[in-house]
C-alpha cells in the first residue's frame, strides 16, 4: 500500500525543509528528508556560539527526533551529491533515491564574491564548524595577547575584525565587545581585555540595510555606546593572514570574521540548469517550481524570488520556512487532486527585523512599529526562545542566557585543540 | 618585591593540577599553571559525553575562570615541550619558563599494551576530542544501520564493543545501551536500535577489579539485566577496522571503544629519568618529589607510588587531587621555612569507590558499606554534582539529567562532519 504514495523527497533540513516537512504531516506520501548533518541547527543564534554564549548542542536538535512521530517521515543522514532531474532521481551517500516530488532546500554558504583565499583568513558563520573555529581562534587570541611581549603583536591580538554590517555582522560585534568589556577581563593578568578594539566595516552607507535608516542609526549608536568601532561606506580590499586592508589602510588583526555575504549551497549548480540569480541562487517560478519541472521546488537561500507584490524574497529564516510551508501545501493538494495546479502564486509575509546589540539592548522593526533598548532585547530573546526547536533546548538557552546576564559569565568557552579547530561539538 | 617570590610551575590542569594550584592560594609564591587545553575537564562524566547526555561544555570549566580571584596565579595555554631538570625550566610555546618548584601532573593517555594500530579503529575516552568521536561514531551507526540492507553489515553496525571492565567501560556500556533501547528507538523506521547488541569485555574474572567481588557481582547482574553482554576471563587478541577478535573468536563490528588501560602521558618520557612505574609511570620518592629532585613532583596519573600503609595510589581522581593538595602544602610549608623537609609522607585517604549502571542503578563501596542499585545511582548523582567545578556547570549538567530522566532524551546528539571528526566543542 505504502508503494503507491508520492514520494517527495527533501534535500536540506534548515529551516525551509523542516517547516516543509513538519507541513506535510498528514498528506498521503512518503517522505524522506536527507541532510548532511543529523540536527537541525537554530542559525540565528549561531553567534551565541561564536562568541561562546552558547554550546552547539544548545541550538541543534536531532532532525530525527523533531519528526519522531511524523510517522510518513523518515530522514536520512547524507550529503547529496547532485539531482538527476530527468530520470527523478537524488544521489546520495551511494543510494539512487527516486522522488516524484522533490524539494531543494540546501541553504547557503560564504561568499567572498571572488576572494576565495580569504575564507582561509576569516571564516564566516554558515555552520557549527565555523562557529566553533571562530570561538576557538577569538579566545587563542586572549590567550597568546597575555603573554606577548611585542606591543605591536599584542595589540594585533587584541583586535577582531567583523567585515558586514548585517544582523550577524552587528550581533556579533557586539557580543564579541562584550566578552571582551564584561565577562573575561579578571580571567587575565597582562592582558587588558577591556581595551580590545572591535571593529566593523561595512561597505555599505550605514548598518542593518534590511532594515529602516532609523534602526540603522539605532544600532550605531548602540554599537559605539559599547566600544565598538564603526567604519561605514568603506569597502575591505584585501584579507590576508596578519589583518585586512580597507580602502588603502592597512589594519593589523589575527581575527577577522566574514559576515558580509552568502551565496546558494554548491548543490545549485550540479543541477544542470541556469542559476541566473544573485549570489547562485535559482530563479524560481511564482510557486517556487523550477522552470520546466513543476515537480522540483527550490525554497530558502538557495531561491531567488520576487513575489506577486513585487517583494524580493529575503535570505531570512522567515522567508525560508514561508517558502516551505507553500510549497508543501502545494504538494498535498495536487497529490489529493484538490484544485490541482490552482495554487495561488507564493507571497512573502514580513512579520518584522530584529538584531541584538550586546546584552540588554537591540532594534526591532514590526511593520512601522520600530523600537530599542532593553525593550527590543527582551521581545528578541522572547521571540527567539518561542521559536527555538525542541523543550529542552529552550530551558537550556534560557537558563545559560540568565546566568551569562547575571554572573557576567560565559557558558561555553572551549578552545578546539589547533589540529581539529572548527570542528562540531 | 613579586620578583624575590619562589617560582611555582605546575603542568597540566586535571584534579591534581588544579587542587594543588587552589591549595596554594594563601602562599607567597609566583604560580604558573600551564595545559595545553584552555579548560579543566571533570573526567569522571566525559563518559556522558561520549554517550550524547551531555555537552562537553557541561563538563569543562575555563581554568583562568577557576583561578581568576587566586591573585598569585597566572594561566598559560601552551603544550610543554619538555623539561631541563638541571636549568630548572620549562619549554613551552617557544617560552623557556624558570621554576624554583615543578609540578608534573600531566595525567594519562590511553594505552594499547603495544598494539598502536588499534588505536585507530578503538579510540579511548581521556579527552573531549576522543569522547565527541566516540558521540560521532555511534551515533553514526545507527544512521548507516536506518538504511543498510545487507543484514549482516546492518547487524554489525548496530554491535558496540567496549574493551576493558573498569568504571569507564561498566558505565559506557550502560550508557550506550540506555541509549539505543530507551532514547532513541522511536527516531527510527528501519533499524530496531532496541535490537542493539552492547559488548563489555574483560581480560580479568571480573568487573570493576578495584572494588569488592560483591560489587563486581552486582555490576554484573544490573549490566546483564540491562541487556548488555558481559565476557569475562577473555582477552582481545586483535582489534581491526570492522571488529574484534576475542581469542579466536572474531565479532563484527564498526564500533570499539577502549577502556582497557592507560599510561602515563608522554611528557614524562621525555624527562631523561627511568620511568620505572607501571605504563610509564614516574616512580616517586615518599613526598610525591622525584629522585635526585627535591624541588619537582609528579602527581597524578603520571606518578606511581605505594604510601606508608603499603596501599598503591590507585590513578583515579581522588589520588591525583590528594597527590596536589599534599604537594602543595610541602612547597608552602618549605618556602615559609616552616618544619622544612620534615613533612610526613604521602598517605591516600580511600573515601570510596563507586560507578553507575545505566540509569538510576550502580555500585557504591565507602568504606565497609556497600551498596547497589537507586540508593547507590543517587548517591553517585550527588557527589558528582557536588564535586562538579563551577556553579553553572552544576545547574546546566543538573537540568540534562533530569531531562534525560523524565523524558527519555539526551541533550547532545550532534555528529561532526568526517572530516572534522572527534574535535572539541
Amino acid at each position: 500500500m505504502s508503494e503507491a504514495k508520492p514520494r517527495v523527497v527533501i534535500v536540506g533540513c534548515g529551516f525551509g525543509g523542516l517547516f516543509a516537512a513538519r507541513a506535510l504531516h498528514r498528506a498521503p506520501v512518503d517522505l524522506l528528508v536527507i541532510d548532511r548533518n543529523n540536527y537541525h541547527l537554530f542559525q540565528p543564534l549561531l553567534y551565541q556560539v561564536a562568541s561562546a554564549a552558547l554550546a552547539p548542542a544548545d541550538i541543534a536538535q536531532p532532525i530525527r527526533t523533531i519528526l519522531r512521530d511524523q510517522q510518513n517521515a523518515r530522514v536520512m543522514l547524507a550529503q547529496v551529491e547532485g539531482v538527476d532531474l530527468a530520470a527523478r532521481t537524488v544521489d546520495a551517500a551511494g543510494h539512487v533515491i527516486p522522488y516524484d516530488y522533490l524539494i531543494l532546500a540546501p541553504g547557503a554558504v560564504d561568499n567572498y564574491f571572488g576572494h576565495d583565499s580569504w575564507g582561509a583568513h576569516a571564516p564566516g558563520m554558515k555552520d557549527v564548524g565555523e562557529a566553533t573555529l571562530i570561538r576557538s581562534r577569538l579566545l587563542r587570541s586572549f590567550e597568546r595577547a597575555e603573554f606577548e611581549e611585542d606591543p605591536a603583536k599584542k595589540r594585533a591580538l587584541l583586535t577582531f575584525i567583523i567585515v558586514g554590517g548585517g544582523p550577524t555582522g552587528v550581533e556579533l560585534a557586539g557580543a564579541i565587545k562584550e566578552l571582551a568589556v564584561d565577562v573575561i577581563p579578571r580571567d587575565f593578568r597582562a592582558a587588558d581585555t577591556r581595551r580590545a578594539r572591535v571593529l566593523l566595516i561595512e561597505a555599505g552607507p550605514r548598518l542593518l540595510p534590511a532594515l529602516g535608516p532609523d534602526s540603522s542609526a539605532r544600532a550605531l549608536r548602540q554599537l559605539q555606546a559599547l566600544g565598538v568601532e564603526v567604519r561605514l561606506g568603506e569597502p575591505v580590499t584585501d584579507i590576508l593572514a596578519d589583518g585586512v586592508r580597507v580602502g588603502s589602510d592597512p589594519i593589523h588583526s589575527y581575527n577577522v570574521i566574514w559576515a558580509a555575504g552568502v551565496r546558494a549551497a554548491p548543490l545549485t549548480a550540479t543541477l544542470g540548469i541556469p542559476t541566473t540569480g544573485p549570489g547562485g541562487r535559482i530563479a524560481v517560478n511564482p510557486d517556487c517550481s523550477l522552470p520546466g519541472h513543476p515537480e522540483v521546488f527550490v525554497i530558502g537561500d538557495a531561491a531567488s524570488l520576487t513575489d506577486d507584490r513585487g517583494r524580493v524574497v529575503p535570505g531570512v529564516s522567515q522567508g525560508a520556512l514561508q517558502m516551505g510551508r507553500y510549497v508543501a501545501e502545494l504538494i498535498e493538494r495536487r497529490v489529493r487532486g484538490t484544485a490541482a495546479g490552482h495554487t495561488a502564486p507564493f507571497r512573502y509575509h514580513d512579520y518584522g527585523s530584529m538584531a541584538t546589540v550586546g546584552k540588554s539592548r537591540g532594534v526591532v522593526e514590526i511593520g512601522r512599529l520600530h523600537f530599542g533598548g532593553l525593550a527590543a532585547w527582551l521581545a528578541w530573546g522572547a521571540l527567539h526562545i518561542t521559536v527555538l526547536i525542541g523543550f529542552r533546548n529552550r530551558i537550556a538557552v534560557l537558563l545559560n542566557w540568565i546566568y551569562g546576564y547575571f554572573f557576567r559569565r560565559r557558558g561555553s568557552r572551549l578552545i578546539n585543540r589547533s589540529s581539529d579547530e572548527g570542528a562540531a561539538g
